[in-house]
């Protein structure tokens, strides 16, 4: 997952709910732009010592190299924009497209480049209504998974939540 | 939809976020609690006001006797938290139960009093790991609605995004 921001203070606790949402919803790693943020980093680096799996953070400060590179690679790109194709109705084509290639998912903030929409292979709409990042990104990894993420189980967790009707479970594996 | 939070100036951008994701899946409004905040209530009437729909905003200080009003009036409250039953055992019984109760979704940051997990009438997990409570809004919101969401027509509404393959295209309707 590629996180694209111009303002990385205003979009910083923003940008960590999209790092921890495209490590609970079964992406591999994100990437971001903006500002180095070794805060961030560390951070996602904690949740996944004590929840588990292998979700990584890097920082990217050249996010046109890094998506040409990801294409040059074979890889495709969707970028998650409110102006896009709708969901619903191009998301069968990308999970076909996903079969073969390495998907790069990019959600921005506001101002996203004009660039970004060319080079992305698919610009899809989570709705074409204003509202959150965080929120396409859990709807289109959602789709893109056929809801198969809310099953996953992240390797190596200290810490596992046995869910409850009521209250609170935690369980510290030692 | 119900927005807790205690800790509203940290908050304050998540909450907008929860706000407008409500908005855009289909609830018909959202109480917050915490500090009062006009800017927010404006700022989601100028959305309103500009993308259609009736969607509106209020403050309510007191969370507890908000909650227990609702369940007076035959509403049903779903607190969406990591610790709570799996999403994906439980959204058949609150489909069937929405169908004849008005269904409220509780949405904490951290630190939710322990009173909100027992006036529930179900607790429910998007994923048992730690992530956002905007994107475990959305998720919930489209396992409600079973998707349909996504085809909602705001009435109204001053500006319309025409989906495109890539650009941006805006139609303002006068």
């Amino acid at each position: 997952m590629f996180r694209l921001s111009h303002r990385p203070s205003r979009d910083k606790r923003v940008t960590t709910h999209c790092a921890l949402v495209a490590r609970a919803f079964g992406a591999s790693s994100m990437a971001f732009s903006g500002e180095a943020d070794d805060d961030l980093i560390a951070r996602i680096g904690r949740v996944e010592k004590s929840w588990g799996g292998s979700f990584s953070v890097s920082y990217e400060p050249r996010w046109e190299a890094y998506v040409k590179k990801w294409k040059e690679g074979g890889g495709i790109v969707v970028h998650c924009t409110m102006y896009g194709e709708r969901i619903q109705d191009r998301i069968s084509s990308i999970r076909r497209a996903a079969l073969t290639h390495d998907v790069l998912v990019v959600v921005g903030g506001e101002k996203v480049p004009g660039t970004m929409y060319r080079m992305a292979d698919y610009n899809i709409a989570v709705t074409n209504q204003p509202h959150s990042e965080v929120a396409a990104l859990a709807i289109f990894l959602d789709r893109l998974h056929s809801g198969r993420e809310l099953e996953l189980q992240h390797e190596g967790a200290k810490l596992r939540i046995v869910p409850q009707k009521a209250g609170k479970k935690l369980v510290v594996c030692v």
